[in-house]
């Protein structure tokens, strides 16, 4: 079987790819150069103040890594194969000097075959040149714009401008028998009732030699489903073996709330005429069938003549039934994407299956994730809607650009398209807009349509997001107009919230890593409150929003106070936004607020969960809006005074495979200890996925020695269903 | 050189493709089975009444055409090749009764090298399958949602239901020497400034034996541009040559209107080492590019929060010049597409370079049109909108659909692509309608998006017509809520008007061709006149519109004043929505009015020619309307009557790369006799390709003895810039 053997590396730069670097550095591998680099020399935390500044002339040197090669000595029939899952960005692989290889592009794995080709002792560097910058761009995103180079990394309003370089993804050698399986893939289809899966196994072999293949097919609770011989009688390079399987009435793969996310299992080995193991594939196959459907009604409109277009289709459909999206958008969890792994992903996964969620949209500024993230997905029934390196810019379609495209867009599908999670190719991110100026008529939106239907046809694919008819922004509580998110949300009707925020302060407690104390209150633009995005990120206000909480709130005069102030608003605000999202099926049947996570510990965001792991307030209040059934409360608005006419629209929200029996929901309105109820609604039985709108609570607010009132929607033994919203308010005698 | 002998072919029918036909007839080649049916039959001609009707039985049977080869004994270095343009629609072809060639589709010609495989004297036979026709569609245009048969056959609001099968294009024996040309194509890329050109000729030889290439390359002028030798040192089967010259400075195609449609000629030949003329290659090459952008202000809709995308870019840019499309609909100017020759297209074509058009939607219902048809449209300067064979259906897409239409479009991309009047691909029509069903996803589309892609990735691909922006539609002068088009259109904001229609019956004299005279007066459902679509041919009112013609002048008492009525309505309502369109510039910047022409002998149509080649009135008024540079009146409505506010606004159109001088307009008021003159505007010099809005004019209708008004605008020194509309008017004493 193969073994690993891990290299040791150094790192150090220099000018110009034709110099030696001065001075070399241990590297860890994979990593990020600039990690290292900072790790010899002692610098400070970057994730605290302004430290990152430090690294900004590291993007404009050589970097080298050099590890000397060091292996067993090789049987007759082994090979040994360099093996590096990816390089950010452009380099030069060198043996004993000598170029060997040379890429651009980070998401094209790559394996060298050394085999008599080096020798014990022999140094193999890793040449990466300067991150990539076009020629008379303006500092910022736009400088990656000829490239597939994530975006994000040049600056965002709530990313540091960092560019990672370095070896970001594993690599090693690794010894194998001469006969082994270079490349194994295992997908299926699907016949159209869904009654019987055709599974495919595509192997390529290495190395000569007689051998037989074994594949195994277990199901979730390991049972074996099949098991076949297939004879290669000549096993040469680059034989490629064919095997086809059927499976009949397999368990499906279902989203996270729609059922079980049943997950198979295929082993495939190789193994000799004497029954030895050569090699062994291990992978999994999740059945599902994606569609992108129009909604119903969606045909309706427009009415009159002359005619133009229906709004695209956005409404997935899994497995024939059309699934309500909840989720959110995942950017990068690191700055360095080389120091993700597992343990990084797995946490933030878990948080959003426990919160009720079952997509991620992998925003195009960022990388593509690693392998595992796509795994934990696949087994914790997140969908994901993927998108490639393409983000606000346009991305002009040069012969040079579209090269790399190409090779990249390739690599990215070929990498992920057997993970039952992945439901949506996206070109990238606000490519249709002002600030990007591309069009369907772009070639390198047409170049990935091209390869997502060349060799991922049934998987849908998107241009980019917003699309006609899909809602995208805004990140404010409050609009221009002075209307507040509760107020301006019933009136849109699009098909899809792709992205809507509402920004908040990260805790009191969490602030003080970063921040130096003597920055700390009050917050002010010019301090680390603004290197941590604060302060003129985006356009005003900021996202501290400190004019939006004082406009609901007054001054505040404490740290303590503001963060919790500034959380009300995005807890109450994201848990409205989601719900009513919710309310407006089917022509809706997508919510992803901007954004779920971090990569830095930002000192206020839209995100929900500060980095790396931290929920904020909203997370739990987003958790609750997203429960399958529940007890929902369209509010008129946010703030409420002494003696107005409160009013709300009762709601019950299902989004289950399941119908919801009849039952009695209590509205309570809460002021301190005070309980006032305010009706009770028997609702009948609810069918399957359906809300079902109901009476509208009003009352004339009481006095109350109160800042804030609560209405308390509790369902007869149904407390999973209870639903409970804080709301501002104000006495009379407070206010005058 | 190569010889080409035609063969004498003959038709006959059976049941089942297992049974020999019981009896032949003589075939015209290229034709269609139908036609040489009828016509040994002596069937009146399909175009009087309802004769077409006769045909219905033979769209079900099997055809048969067989001809006996007949050709000279051939030289050691000759191949005797079977060359077929194009069978419709599904067939096998024999020899001796054994199969050689099967086939799906009527748009990929083959070739069939029959040397030392057919003697003298053996039958060739081409079996044609019954008409494809989905499994449990309805009668109509769905039984072709699943072949890339041309819907229009099956019945549509203008066409018949007559399905023609057969040899629809050039099919002959040829004698060819060995070493020959296989295949050829040049084909040129423009640098970015449109300063230099790169030219490309790929040859596919067939056969062996030294030779050599000459390519020429002549200017519009016939002076030599280059002179090239290429050896082939080895001409061996298949081998392909690959060339490429520079053209400095190109003189560049514009399309009609905007500049010369320059075109250069290409003649390669294949010399052997004698210097004898083995086999010549003569082409045409258009230089130009094209490229589809968002028009001026695009990118500001939509202004609110949250974003959705702006509407996708259909102003087409020629040359860096943005342009306004002005054309029309064309469709399958016959029946029978066998029939059709250069000499069909030939007037068609003038008299829409005459009408001052730039471009032609050839709609997806009909056939891909014939080489002649493309030659002619890059001589005249005639831009190309060209659809895939998809219509008003939903083409699921099942693996042996997708096998049809992946072969059929690659054979029509590869004929088109070297055209330089083909501007625009586009998946088909009204695709994206609730009455087709078919979206983004669909895997048709993305299949032509990929095809286009790859093989013509410079060339604009659009998946359907209309798309979110434009305008598709209406087809009456009079809409359901009693407003006018000169009422309506104004209040429209649409990117491009890809279809409008406005009906009007054909000429009285016309209609005596294939109506019998008892038929004639008054038009009756249930008559010829219901045939020729007058009545129940689409939705409420009929193309004839007597209803709509009532409403506007009362009844009607003989044929021709009803003609001339209805044709008044048609010829001012199309100069006002043409005239309106290019008003709206630059957000609009295509008007294509539904239809041109029209296959056969319409009663009454949206059509501005009829069958053949007789322009309708309203063909003078597009004319008119399509002026490079004109006077233009905005009437606020159609019918005016005595004592009514009278009012216009006045315009200067200019959609030519020329600018303007100031001048002078005069607008007058015509009654009878009478002339009043309302008002005099001199208008400032105005730019290239921009239109300057002017005064209003008003004044309170006077009483007339007349049944109508006419506003002239009358400008200084250019007479060919006078303006003339027809106008309704009541007195008083008439109405009360």
């Amino acid at each position: 079987m193969h073994r690993r053997l891990q290299l040791d590396w150094s790192v150090g730069y220099c000018t110009d790819p034709g110099t030696a670097a001065e001075k070399r550095v241990p590297a860890m591998v994979p990593g990020a150069v600039q990690l290292d680099w900072a790790r010899a020399e002692g610098w400070g935390d970057y994730n605290y103040a302004d430290n990152y500044k430090n690294y900004a002339w590291m993007e404009d040197v050589c970097w080298s890594y050099v590890a000397k090669l060091r292996f067993p000595e090789l049987k007759a029939d082994e090979r040994l194969i360099f093996v590096c899952g990816g390089v950010d960005y452009r380099f030069l692989v060198k043996l004993r000097g000598e170029i060997i290889h040379e890429q651009e592009g980070m998401f094209t794995p790559f394996e060298i075959d050394l085999t008599q080709r080096a020798a014990n002792g022999d140094e193999l560097e890793i040449l990466i040149f300067p991150a990539p910058k076009r020629k008379g761009a303006p500092r910022g995103r736009k400088e990656a714009d000829q490239s597939c180079k994530p975006a994000v990394s040049y600056g965002w309003d709530w990313h540091p401008r960092l560019v990672p370089l370095g070896i970001w993804d594993d690599t090693y050698l690794e010894i194998r028998p001469a006969c082994h399986i270079k490349d194994c893939e295992v997908l299926y289809s699907l016949d159209e009732n869904l009654q019987q899966a055709l599974v495919t196994a595509d192997i390529a072999l290495s190395g000569k030699g007689e051998a037989k293949i074994q594949w195994e097919f277990y199901d979730r609770n390991e049972n074996p489903v099949f098991r076949r011989d297939y004879p290669c009688e000549y096993c040469g390079d680059n034989n490629v073996i064919h095997m086809e399987e059927v499976v009949k009435k397999p368990r499906l793969w279902w989203p996270n709330g729609q059922g079980e996310p049943v997950l198979y299992r295929s082993v495939i080995r190789l193994v000799d005429n004497n029954g030895n193991l050569l090699d062994q594939k291990v992978s999994r196959v999740g059945f599902r069938r994606v569609r992108l459907v129009m909604h119903p009604g969606a045909w309706d409109y427009p009415e009159e003549s002359p005619k133009t277009r229906s709004r695209p289709p956005i409404t997935l459909e899994i497995n024939g039934r059309q699934i309500f999206c909840k989720g959110s958008n995942w950017v990068n969890p690191e700055i360095f994407p080389g120091i993700i792994t597992e343990e990084t992903y797995r946490p933030l996964i878990e948080l959003a299956r426990e919160a009720n969620m079952n997509i991620f949209r992998c925003w195009g500024g960022a990388i593509v994730n690693k392998d595992a993230f796509f795994d934990l997905c696949d087994e914790m029934g997140i969908m994901v809607w993927q998108e490639f390196p393409l983000s606000c810019n346009n991305y002009v379609g040069t012969p040079e650009y579209l090269k790399i495209l190409d090779q990249e867009s390739r690599s990215i599908i070929r990498r992920l398209r057997s993970h039952a999670c992945v439901v949506i190719w996206c070109g990238g991110n606000e490519l249709f807009n002002s600030w990007s100026g591309m069009t369907d008529q772009s070639p390198a939106l047409r170049l990935l349509n091209r390869n997502c239907y060349d060799m991922d046809p049934e998987r849908p694919f998107l241009m980019t997001s917003p699309l006609m008819g899909m809602g995208h922004g805004y990140y404010r509580f409050r609009y221009p107009d002075g209307r507040d998110v509760f107020q301006a949300m019933p009136r849109e009707g699009f098909t899809a919230y792709t992205e809507f925020g509402v920004p908040s302060p990260s805790d009191a407690e969490y602030l003080k890593n970063f921040i130096p104390e003597e920055e700390l209150f009050p917050p002010r633009p010019g301090t680390s409150w603004e290197e941590h995005h604060a302060f003129n990120a985006w356009e005003s206000p900021d996202w501290l929003a400190l004019d939006v909480i004082e406009h609901y709130f007054g001054k505040t005069d404490s740290l303590e106070l503001l963060v919790e102030r500034g959380q009300w608003i995005q807890a109450e605000g994201l848990r409205f936004i989601f719900e009513e999202a919710r309310r407006q099926k089917p022509v809706c049947s997508m919510a992803l607020n901007w954004c779920y996570n971090e990569p830095w510990p930002t000192a206020a965001n839209n995100s929900i969960i500060s980095w790396r792991t931290r929920p904020k307030p909203a997370y739990y209040t987003v958790k609750a809006a997203c429960r399958p059934v529940l007890a929902s409360a369209r509010i008129a608005k946010f703030v409420w005074e002494e003696g107005e006419l409160f009013s709300a629209e009762l709601w019950i929200l299902n989004d289950s495979p399941e119908c919801v029996p009849a039952g009695r929901v209590k509205a309570i309105l809460r002021m301190g200890e005070k309980e006032i109820l305010l009706l009770e609604w028997d609702y009948p039985e609810i069918a399957a996925n359906t809300n079902l709108p109901g009476p509208v609570v009003r009352c004339y607010l009481p006095h109350g020695e109160t800042d804030r009132i609560k209405l308390v929607l509790r369902v007869d033994g149904h407390p999973e269903m209870d639903s409970e919203y804080i709301l501002p308010y104000r006495a009379k005698s407070e206010t005058n």
